[in-house]
């Protein structure tokens, strides 16, 4: 059991998605700035987040990319695959309540290297949020 | 005080770097795990993870780059800067009990656009495991 | 039951002395740098730390006093009890895998003003990591 | 680099004054009542803290008072201070929701014996809730 629930890189094909969504919390954010060390106050604060263009607290944009990790470590091309990249466009603010989907989309396939590159796309109510292009290498079933 | 501590665009200059340190423990992992959701067995399961060519458990590639985040959000340029972009090549493992340095440093700054380019880079006793580039629009004294 | 479990201020005695302990782990470290917005180095980097006169990472002391309020909130004088005022010198550092006890005991009684002055300290194998005084208002059977 | 962006004695001067701030959520609440043990209903519990002279949940005291430390040993002093120790009056309650800025300003200086004392006071909308006073040993420039 190679993949341990994962995809082989024979199994997929262009078009294939998969999504992951979560309710960002407070608890989040403060969970996730006390791993990452950010403590940004526009995260923190909502007197000074009050006064931002953002007009409240929002949570850390790399929390919220970390939903397509939960895409591509756990569903597709899940357990076996291998992180290679990741670019991400922060296109709007999340804020605590919202609830992110991340979805990811294969869009291209190299077999000879054993790459597989997807679109990785966070929303909220259909707005995009974050959106980027992951590059991974799934396992394969020629070992 | 636009900038709570931060820089603003007027007080950086080419080649000024930042860096956070931060020692990855299972704490990090397990917490991160349950904010991303991301439960792929090679950060959880021992057993698993040492059949895998890492031949042991690893962090999540986002959370090292979430100590990027920590010297962007809160070091330089700090808070009141706006993340509009990043992109991340993972190219080594990071394993728990690794201390990760995360080091920002400005490559290009486009006032008239109101953003600055940044190398960033996560190292494991000087070795590469995390490059990329962000691109964030810091505060302007010009308001 | 207006103290849910907690002692009326007629209920302590002079010498009445009652304990919380709990092994501290990386995870309340990471937990605690999360909720208080600490990130000191010295209790997040270990190769910072190493290079300290601590010679690796500590605990928050805040962290270790934490310990005299599960005595004073939940046990003795515990639930309907107010909070004065705490003192607190930090005698010796705490680090991860250190099982402290937090010993709290009444040492004067002022039924006039309700007040229970009580001697707090944290021991590590016997050692006081931290010493200190708590003054709190108990419920008093009287109303 | 003995101090990692906090200050030495020789550059602190009497009456400066360095802020930090957060909101207490109730994930902080939930998370310090973990690590520290202190399961008071009068923080966890609505039904019960309703009927306290509170009129409804409040945070823990020490909890609040942590944002001392987030400024103390991540700002000024900031990394590679010792903390001597801390005294802490609770004036009045914070509540789930309320945004607390801890501000500490140095009140004495003796570099004899390299202390340096500060006043800590936690404030909810310009009220104080925790005062206080701390004492620490930052680095010094003479080793």
């Amino acid at each position: 059991m190679a993949s341990a629930g994962g995809y082989f890189i024979e199994d997929l094909t262009g078009g294939h998605a998969e999504t992951f969504a979560k309710t960002v919390t407070d608890a989040d954010i403060v969970l996730y700035s006390g791993v990452s060390g950010d403590t940004n106050p526009v995260h923190l604060d909502d007197e000074y987040a009050a006064a931002t263009p953002f007009k409240g607290r929002i949570a850390h944009g790399l929390l919220t990319a970390s939903f397509i990790s939960a895409v591509l470590g756990a569903r597709m091309p899940g357990p076996g695959a291998i992180y290679v990249s990741q670019t991400l466009k922060f296109k709007a603010p999340v804020r605590p309540g919202d609830t992110v989907t991340a979805k990811c989309e294969v869009t291209a396939i190299d077999r000879a290297k054993r790459r597989v590159t997807l679109s990785t796309t966070c929303l909220v109510k259909d707005k995009p949020v974050v959106e980027g292009e992951a590059v991974v290498m799934p396992p394969s079933r020629e070992g």
